[in-house]
């Protein structure tokens, strides 16, 4: 199956700067959910913008044929982190069909709140 | 009517591993909302795909003519159950066409949260 | 302007039974955003479907001329109240573009929940 | 890269009256992400919808080439501010290419909701 759109985009890009609860689950966080549903592993470039800067990236990584990646913006470290309380926007850009969701974790006050879309498919 | 898709998928699934509050209704859960507005019964089949494993499935089920059925990933149980804490993403695929919304609630901290998206529609 | 389409699906209809707070604003609401941009005013009918039960409706209501209408699913009374805690979906034909966004606030534990997104153009 | 639409719509518009927590970002919102990929400057109209008036606007802003901006209504007073605690919608219109995102954060009851969703592309 070669599912999906090769450019994708995500408008609202934020981290929360703090956090409630203990353990990797509970810590806020910004998500991108990427299923490469097909035969061959999907290399994903992303470009990050901001509001009174250049854009940064590429970051890169791989999302294995038939298999599911769920990647937080806190976890990106290379060419630089994202830095958090700090509005931003992202560019998905895959070598092959995939699928792409964003969610949005907070915990920043004692009872978490979500949030997600899919992304918009360009 | 004859209305939607007959692929659609959800790329952000999960399954908080944890409830507070009583009663199913308040239980964390990750669920497929599938409507389907045709006078010919939806056979639904569902594929998982993991971050690193194979994939799953296919899990089978039905929604009748005129019907919507709301279905939890938590009660999947053939063949084989949904683990909880673990990132996956779906692939449902009818043979009549169908709209599919994609629904989480997590009641892991004392207030619950949910987010919501209608699924991509491949 | 006429913007949108004339027939829209909402999935996921679940109102929570159970509020926390005061005010209308905080009762718990299953709601449909509807907006007609254009220069006549749109006829709506609103069919609903459930898992065990024949559809119900139509429902009917007017969205004036550039007008916005935020409607709760709770309100509707005729032909017949929607029953709560109760899984449901929707299809909504509107006689002339309009463009229909699907929110719910749950208020039952005691710090509200949202979950919004733009409904199924079919 | 030149992506996305000239207008999109959001149909749910509400700033809720109240916040619990302190600093700007824990204030409710009602918030437009909109990122311009281009290498031009996007020039933004705003037209605002209300259930009981006359539409609002335009209210006019812009988004630089290759930036984000994640605008609050709460923030907008040219022509008018727009009141609290009140169903509205609003259609965007750019000179170029855009990606909008509509997300609201509700921290009226004391642990903060979040929803989201890409906007309508008309």
């Amino acid at each position: 199956m070669n599912i999906g759109h090769k450019r994708w985009i995500v408008a609202d890009g934020y981290i929360p700067a703090g956090s409630t609860g203990s353990g990797r689950e509970l810590v806020s966080h910004d998500a991108l959910c990427i299923l490469n549903c097909g035969h061959r592993d999907a290399r994903i470039e992303l470009k990050l913008y901001f509001s009174d800067r250049k854009p940064a990236g590429p970051y890169r990584f791989t999302v294995e044929a038939e298999r599911t990646r769920h990647l937080r913006f806190n976890d990106f470290a290379d060419p630089e982190p994202v830095p958090h309380n700090t509005d931003y926007a992202s560019v998905i850009d895959a070598d092959v069909p995939v699928i792409v969701q964003h969610t949005r974790l907070d915990s920043r006050q004692p009872a978490l709140a979500l949030m997600t879309t899919i992304a918009y498919p360009a």
